[in-house]
């Protein structure tokens, strides 16, 4: 069936789905989840983050230029959710949605505690995107759970992330396969 | 644990896993599997892949300025990895790996007719990012093989995707969870 070109994404599913943590220049914490992103080099390590215009997220990476890239799982699906509802700005998601806000090693965003992965990034580039902006982060540390790494990549049977399908619907995969 | 941030995206995974094909300026067919990529905006819709610098798809992209993102699923899962082997410029990696092209309606590069949603693009804009290049194209046609959309978005649990964790290894995301 044809799809509205504007639907694409839709078919584009699940997307992978992570948390972003920033302050504003008084430091007060910004917590939104994202499904627009993805790797875009490993070295120097790059990651781009694609944000609608006017939110809270993309006035913090202008401003103060640093975020961290925390990865979520099941067992807070609704904390994300939640991150996700629109609040006042200086209003602190994490605090909203019952999630733990750590200190960073390298910048001033926290990160989440109850997430598996995390990634502090420096502000590389932006690059406007139709009615999005390309947030492009130079990745500073990285860091991952203990035991959630095999053979040098995600467990991802013990990982448990959640992948974006739409709306409330998301994707836990699990069932791992090797082509030959 | 700390990762070298150069693995970082090892960790940010299972990634969405395409299939993208080009034309060379003669109309020689490429093809080649990518997951660093993503919708980056809805209206208009634009769609980021991420290239490393050398690859056929980046050559034939920059020369013709069009490609087809194809939605490949568990059951081409070695069809897909062979199309991400090494051949000389010139040879068809959907012949070598037993796809078949077919006709796409608004660009010159073929869709893949075992895979299951195709989205036509043109060229919008390309962006250095570090030791890749993000293609950025506008979705001219996009569609889905009949009755795998549910209530307007992927049946996940039918369309049997797949992700990239590492090498060989792919995650096929199934167990659908809805938040609160």
């Amino acid at each position: 069936m044809d799809l509205n070109p504007t639907q694409f994404y839709k078919a584009m599913a699940p997307r992978l789905t992570v948390l972003v943590t920033t302050v504003d220049r008084e430091g007060s914490i910004n917590a939104a989840p994202f499904s627009f992103v993805s790797p875009v080099s490993m070295d120097p390590p790059l990651v781009m983050v694609s944000s609608g215009h006017g939110k809270d997220t993309l006035k913090n990476v202008r401003d103060t230029r640093e975020f961290v890239l925390n990865i979520p799982t099941e067992e807070i699906l609704n904390e994300i959710c939640k991150c996700g509802g629109k609040f006042p700005h200086g209003i602190n998601e994490l605090d909203e949605a019952g999630l733990t806000a750590e200190d960073s090693a390298t910048v001033k965003p926290p990160r989440v505690k109850e997430c598996i992965a995390w990634f502090e990034c420096g502000l590389e580039a932006e690059h406007e995107a139709g009615d999005h902006v390309m947030l492009i982060g130079r990745v500073l540390k990285a860091e991952v759970k203990d035991g959630l790494v095999k053979d040098g990549n995600l467990d991802v049977g013990k990982a448990k992330t959640i992948q974006h399908i739409g709306g409330t619907e998301f994707a836990v995969p699990e069932r791992v396969v090797n082509a030959e």
